[in-house]
């Protein structure tokens, strides 16, 4: 793309809520809905409001099939399509457990601001991994991954891609989305923890951003005060098309605010223009055959 | 690959030359050979000596040509295959400017501990920047580049990629050596400057580690005093396989030392193992028709 075509075609403004969520569901929509009523008081130009990754219910694997719902019909699905409506924002729905047959995955859904389900992704790669006095965790368990990479277009915007938490470890997703549909921007509901996190979490999301030269946005889950539930690394944060951490959140529960400027990617891609550079003559191009797909 | 059959076979100690180059090719060539004989005597046990992109020129486009020297009958190549037999040690040569028939590219050589070469890759990125108030460069002015990634075996330990300086920005020539070739090591000889390299230097030698949990090693020539000509950034560093930097050099003439530990890679894709959790039912591999060689 030309800097004639941005990829972005107006300044995206967008609220993370980093919020906790316990054991409680009604009380965590509750909580969401008072946050981003908050959001939208304190900021009436937000375009987009984010969510964590599982925000209504507890991330723990013997919860996710008790927490399940089925999409549409469930009620986090309607608790967020009817708040999209009501604050006219477009909601990337972090994620939650979702249950389709036998099956539950880890599901992220993305409203436009009349309510109506534009996205939906279902974690492709299962958060599986056993670091020796560090954390140990088993999604797959009783998680079923997806089969698919996703990017979508947001309204008046511009294309995204999204994938969830462990996804941001596989360049792939990125690069499929940044190649294939001229993605502005990858998005990352995720609960990173207090071990992966201060090794990887923003070394992935600058990765992914300068290797496509593109936004990265990630929302966490802000850190549980209970030390003996599943410590979110917080730290909700956003990555310009250079790499730079242009905003971020502590630990705890917040909002945290930013303006995606639509200059940055034509400047960058001029500046350094490695996506103009690329020698599919000496190697594949990742993006190819992949299954793309929005909902 | 499992941890019965690890891609490191023993521990490889490496010295990494970084050092200026100025116009005299005989004093630079002079200066290595000081360097590499100081890190022998330091360090009898050093396996590898590595030294930065154009150690035997000026790191300057009108200087290609002029510099430029045929492979293997060159005097560099000669100076290098004599030098790593006298030492008995592996030498990855940096870079040079290497012309053959009328084209000239920006190639590594490396040589067995026998002064054979093992391994020649020319720089298949070149490096045509153009960020404004920063710095504007065009190696494709006077180099052609290169047309394959290059991957190869270190005698007794293993399979390594390597890339010139800019193929860093590029992640499949990591990922297929790691992927393809089982490599345990990623080598960058490379001249980042003051604009690029606080940017990204760090960034991109950390991303290319985790991404494929293998080593990186990247050797830059030191700051050169003469602010008038191209600064280097320095730097020179290794990462680990879990994006940690194990050693690092300032911004003047250095040797670093350090060793690469074989037993790190199985604990690494152990514990977070993202090299079996890949999804090539979702998206292709990047390796799959690539053009790898080690001559």
């Amino acid at each position: 793309m030309s800097a004639a075509a941005p990829l972005l075609a107006k300044k995206l403004k967008v609220a993370l809520l980093q919020l906790a969520a316990g054991a409680n569901k009604a009380a965590n929509l509750k909580k969401v809905e008072e946050y981003a009523t908050q959001a939208l008081s304190a900021h009436k130009d937000v375009d987009l409001i984010m969510l964590p990754e599982c925000f209504n219910s507890p991330y723990a694997v013997e919860k996710f099939r008790e927490y399940s719902e089925q999409i549409p019909q469930g009620e986090t699905s309607q608790f967020l399509s009817a708040l999209a409506k009501k604050l006219n924002v477009i909601i990337v729905g972090g994620s939650i457990p979702e249950i389709e047959g036998d099956k539950v995955y880890n599901t992220s859904l993305t409203f436009n601001a009349s309510g109506k389900i534009i996205a939906k992704h279902r974690k492709v790669h299962l958060f599986d991994i056993d670091i020796p006095n560090g954390i140990t965790f088993k999604e797959s368990v009783t998680l079923s991954p997806g089969n698919k990479a996703t990017s979508f277009q947001l309204p008046a915007f511009g294309q995204v891609g999204l994938g969830i938490c462990y996804d941001i470890r596989f360049p792939e997703l990125a690069a499929i989305s940044a190649r294939k549909n001229n993605a502005f921007a990858m998005l990352y509901p995720g609960a990173f923890n207090t071990t992966t996190g201060p090794l990887h979490w923003h070394l992935l999301a600058r990765a992914r951003a300068i290797d496509n030269e593109i936004f990265v946005v990630l929302c966490s889950p802000a850190r549980d005060p209970d030390p003996s539930v599943y410590q979110a690394y917080g730290h909700s944060l956003v990555v310009d098309p250079y790499g730079k951490v242009i905003a971020e959140a502590g630990e705890g529960e917040e909002i945290v605010y930013c303006e995606l400027d639509p200059e940055l990617i034509p400047k960058v891609r001029e500046g350094i223009p490695v996506t103009f550079q690329r020698r599919f003559d000496v190697y594949d191009d990742v993006g190819v055959t992949a299954k793309v797909s929005d909902l």
